[in-house]
């Protein structure tokens, strides 16, 4: 396996927020990426991609968990549970858009943490 | 945006190869993740995240195109096309598990290339 080696290089193109809301998040494009939002207003669903950043290294290197936890459940895969833990986490969740006030979408529905990168913005 | 200078690293968990049938390609997971797959046998449908390996810098760059090239249509933002061209070109596609060989995931329905990385495998 060859391709193992390589090592993609991700630069996040924005960062998610808090609201007072407790299902609203703000998600701020970084300036540099405003050009991408052209004509998002005309979106309502958006996918999102976004890194779990409050894993360390050490939560990547593991491989099998008990789903939800729960130790009477046989190990599995963490390619196979909902477990943030896995080699490179990403987080994707479908969401609504709210608003847009310039470099900001409001959305509803995200499930990041406060500060989360966010990697990717696409139609869904 | 203190985040923006945030670069995040990622190691690909396999890679994509196509087959002899149009629609179905084989995950070929690195033996270093083989103990992420423990159950996969269990699973019906995956999300699989790839990286789209085919963009080079220049197209990262590109921040509007005409949706389906079509220049009658007006411009819009990269984030709300279905172009392969964005910031970070992760591609994101829910596939049916046909069969499980060792580390290789039989699939079907994953728009990747022949050898695309694959970034991440979830439940969907």
């Amino acid at each position: 396996m060859s391709d193992s080696d390589l090592n993609i290089s991700i630069e996040p193109v924005g960062i998610a927020h808090t609201t007072d809301e407790p299902d609203v998040m703000i998600i701020e494009v970084d300036s540099k990426f405003t050009d991408a939002l052209l004509l998002a207003e005309e979106q309502e669903h958006l996918l999102i991609l976004y890194w779990m950043h409050r894993l360390n290294e050490a939560d990547r290197q593991i491989l099998q968990v008990h789903p939800r936890g729960d130790k009477t459940k046989p190990l599995r895969g963490v390619f196979f549970v909902h477990s943030p833990m896995r080699p490179n986490p990403i987080g994707v969740t479908r969401v609504e858009l709210l608003k847009v006030e310039g470099n900001r979408l409001f959305v509803k529905g995200l499930d990041a943490f406060d500060e989360s990168p966010i990697i990717d913005i696409k139609s869904a």
